[in-house]
């Protein structure tokens, strides 16, 4: 089997319902960081507007912001970011009526809508993911070259001697364009290249260290005592782990600050929503999205990452997110999306990991 | 049954360990957010340190920060908050070795080593939780008059009609002194009363509203356009909810702000460890904390709540902590805290609110 | 609200696609226990076959059991249950092309393909399930009288001293008109009434009891020496539990034995097929279905019981089946059935039934 | 790392407190399956009888039976086996006090009791089982030739595609002495090899097939037709999967009817009682006993599986129990029988096998 990018089905704006539309409506800002009534909020599927008689797609687009009219092309903006006076589109419709049209099967084509429908059943700890498997060591071999892979982990992830080993592989392996996580993943998986345990607890043997409840606060005193995480590894010889192949391969790592966060360590973005800043940035140019072992990282990742990419030659491409999770609620919480590209793996993640690498050879 | 706290068993500070210790040492910090070397950590138990030949007990607690030396009393800090020079307590000892002493069992008199034990052990779904439900309703009887009882929600807790409503009458009927939560529960909360849908389904119907999507967005616009939830209560006539119910009873809530957010709504704080140090304030005077179904900010709260209380006369006694989830893996986490005075009930919180609401009488 | 049963619509028999339909085929069954090839197997819907010209319904149905002509009528039949030369309906097809019907939209009418589908939508613990209860309580105020409500229930529903009681009442109230469950139940069960405890922990304080290990085996011996249940009962002096109240309102009882079991207790029915056998027996009369807290049980139970009932007076009416559980695989697993009538509650057990008989005012 | 059994330690029968012990009271069954009053009953662990001054070990034991003074040894009887007038061993304390010694640290030899404890704290999502996968690979491969390996598996086992490929490797590699499985699983593997579908879904592409519901009816009635499955396999020239992998390498599977059963297929046990007897058959002689993806068919082999075996030649060794399952709560419920020899690993099955099949390079 070799990975083909599915082709992706412009609109034929020759068509009369484009033709006869009317312009899209854009309505200033009334306040800072207020949308006008009726503001238009975006899906995650490509969407055009029609500005000036002609069909404009907003090319970065992100679910639940507003577009934004400026300089001649839409911007898709977070409440937050709006400027008082910006002009957003405004319209609930979604086929022309007010000059919006949502291209939700952009992507579909040559299938029925009974086959649409059986690919879109969720997924529980009883299917199949022989397929799922093949189909996704095919994908990371195109993307590895061909596209952009971001993947995304909770906490527990670095728990685990094999999981923590086999994904040290796939960034040496160039499989890994960015990593999405918190202050827990990079203290522990630090923990773990420094002191051999995760909260205490040997992350091979499971074996409880004596006082091992203190091994992630030196850890992370340790490193903010050094001011930086490359300074930490070269001072303490760390040679091994997540947060040292990312730093050793160059792979750009956020690191998202939470409420239950010790420390933090010195390169944890406090503040919430300069993190999700950061973590859109990172998705703007992300093919390929693995969410694994948390629900509020894959929430959060889930909602600023559409269905498609514009290439930089202007095609229009899929993005493929998977979510691997030990709970169906989780899972199904993120494919619910009413997204084809979207797909979940109900597993522990280590082993999820571990086929992973095995699957690539790496 | 009538609620009775159980006495504190203050350690004999005339015993031979106490009066041979040496005095704990204060090492000054090297840099501001870093401990020394050899730093002590806070337990959730209440923690001697002998000071001048004086045991000092550190009053308001927070596992794993620092003991601070600080105008003779000791402060508990977070790493992020410490000064370069500070004085901090080291030794990893807790009996006296170093001059500290946690006292673990301080609420335990008169039960045997076995029956402790066989109150640790795991909840799950096949419990037995009728005692522990008979328990909290005396509890909180108690505690409306003589403590102060903060309750922690995740986002799902609004989506339920009953429940809402169930919660705002425990509130008005004064057994609610503090509420931590996301900006998510408070957008639901009140899409709920604003739209009578929590995602754009009907919170009591279950019915999807067309458009349904939009709801929660037009909710935190309109919040943001009147530049207050007050403001918007009072122009939109609000008049139900959680939300509401604490800006009518003067219920003192805390959102904090997290990657996952739209919005945020106006008292959203975005910096999740100022949000941690306003949490923490007030859990200050906690002496109950209930946290339904969310993790997150269970084990947030988890962290920052110790197992007792100083209260104004000098008295000593235990904070209660229940976590409520439909999940055992959420629940046990909570729990294994090694506290005695935490407890797990693994069910649906929806369920869990009416029976106490029930239970009340109110 | 007061509950109303929705009308059935039987199709129109008039028309022309049922007057052109050829008679279904029979075929006799090639050995005892074997189907023809090209057997038709049986759905949860009305089913209506061509015979001589007559369209009959097969009155007493059951999932993927085969239609057998026998006596003028349509009998539905277990593949063990099958005779050489028995007359088995062949034919797949499900809208007359061969003498065959299924009515998946008889109780339907009125509503919009649109609702239909989001009525069908996964529930999960974020669900509301405020209406259901509501609904619930009116359901069996109406089947108290008109109809005959069968509890379905696991082992692990006998643990909690509150769960335990409830449903006694429940039993009391005339809302019990038969149990199914298995030798586990009623063992923790009576092992409540005798030595109050489940598996040796009290079932109100939880307390562990010395060698409490013994005391189901103890209860278990005891019933054996006594010969039935009955007898322990009158002996022992047993006064309240399930299974008490079952025998002094003289509500049946079928226990399925299972591979888990000791004992068994004497009413136990070792052989699958034949307490599968007697617990459709107990379905052939059913019109609510509740299953609570088992995914063996619920699985067996969903499997033989139809969508609708044949009265005596002739007239079709809907089925109501609930499944309650505390995880959302196995609800999501039962309500996966594609029928309106089946509903799904993510709950624990000890909690709905607590409700219900709040609800029911018993 | 190369496995090496741990040595049992046999109790020192010249230590005062076994010379000065009574004899153990052997009381007569009052009925057919009736226990005297104060009967004793088994555990997990090797236990020892006075009988005639001389401590005789239950070779063969089952927890929760009773012990039986036969012909000079000691069997270990279910209740519904006893006879009348059969000599039942009574007494309920376990250190000699009444001729009975339990031997429960036989396996714990130089582990200190904290580290005891330590090994059996509940395993969850976030363990770390990299060690466990390492030891397991070792000790299948000890076992091979050794021992004896009984895999207990769920009716999900055979969804997957890879999952049902590895264990065919598995059997194939000769590290299957038995299987224990019900209808459902064996239905679905043949339906696999049959018609390629699982439930009627493709289980490699997870395509719905049309009217494939009707599959695992078709393959049950083609079974039953040909009256076995070796016929089965031979006629319609079946080449793959776990069945007929069994058939092919002469690997005994028992397999248990259970109340949700379709067909059934012929080789299947339908008395629950009769089933369990054969699946203690196999464990009469298993060394290693691996569980997965089945809550129902784990806590029945869990049940019947004692800690420890004696081996032809008299010695005595462990039996390792390992329990796979994607539920902390299934997993935990069998790892809570106190036993260091059982183990818990929380994944999907189908990931578990994998695994293991790539380890052990079949």
């Amino acid at each position: 089997m070799t990975f083909k990018l599915d082709r992706y089905k412009e609109p034929d704006f020759e068509k009369e319902i484009f033709r006869n539309a009317p312009d899209a409506a854009a309505v200033p800002a009334p306040k800072d960081g207020v949308a006008p009534d009726n503001f238009h909020a975006m899906s995650i599927f490509p969407e055009y507007f029609k500005v000036g008689g002609e069909w404009l797609l907003a090319a970065e687009s992100r679910m639940d912001c507003v577009p934004v009219l400026k300089d001649g092309s839409i911007q898709v903006v977070e409440f937050r970011h709006l400027k008082k006076g910006d002009l957003i589109i405004c319209g609930r419709t979604e086929n022309c009526e007010d000059g919006i049209y949502v291209n939700a099967d952009g992507f579909n084509e040559g299938k029925s809508a009974s086959e649409t429908f059986a690919f879109r059943q969720g997924h529980s700890r009883e299917s199949s993911f022989s397929r799922d498997y093949d189909e996704l060591y095919e994908l990371l071999k195109y993307e590895k070259n061909n596209g952009r892979i971001v993947w995304v982990m909770g906490p527990a992830f670095s728990f685990d001697h094999d999981a923590r080993d086999a994904f040290s592989r796939v960034i040496a392996g160039g499989y890994v364009h960015a990593v999405l996580a918190g202050n827990a993943l990079a203290t522990h998986d630090l923990e773990g290249a420094y002191l051999q345990t995760a909260l205490g607890q040997n992350i091979y043997t499971q074996k409880n260290q004596p006082n091992g409840h203190y091994n992630h606060l030196d850890t992370i005193n340790k490193v903010r005592y050094y001011g930086s995480v490359p300074e930490f590894i070269k001072n303490e010889n760390i040679d091994n782990g997540i947060i040292y192949s990312c730093e050793k391969y160059g792979v750009p790592y956020v690191l998202a600050g939470s409420i239950r966060d010790d420390g933090p360590l010195p390169p944890v973005i406090g503040n919430a929503y300069e993190a999700q800043d950061r973590m859109r940035n990172e998705i703007r140019s992300a093919t390929t999205v693995i969410c694994m072992a948390t629900t509020l990282h894959s929430i959060a990742v889930g909602n600023m990452t559409p269905s498609f990419r514009v290439l930089p030659d202007g095609t229009v491409r899929k993005i493929y997110f998977y979510c691997v999770d030990i709970s169906e609620f989780t899972v199904n919480k993120l494919t619910d999306r009413g997204s084809l590209s979207s797909k979940g793996i109900v597993t522990n993640a280590q082993d999820f990991i571990v086929n992973i690498a095995n699957g690539l050879g790496v």
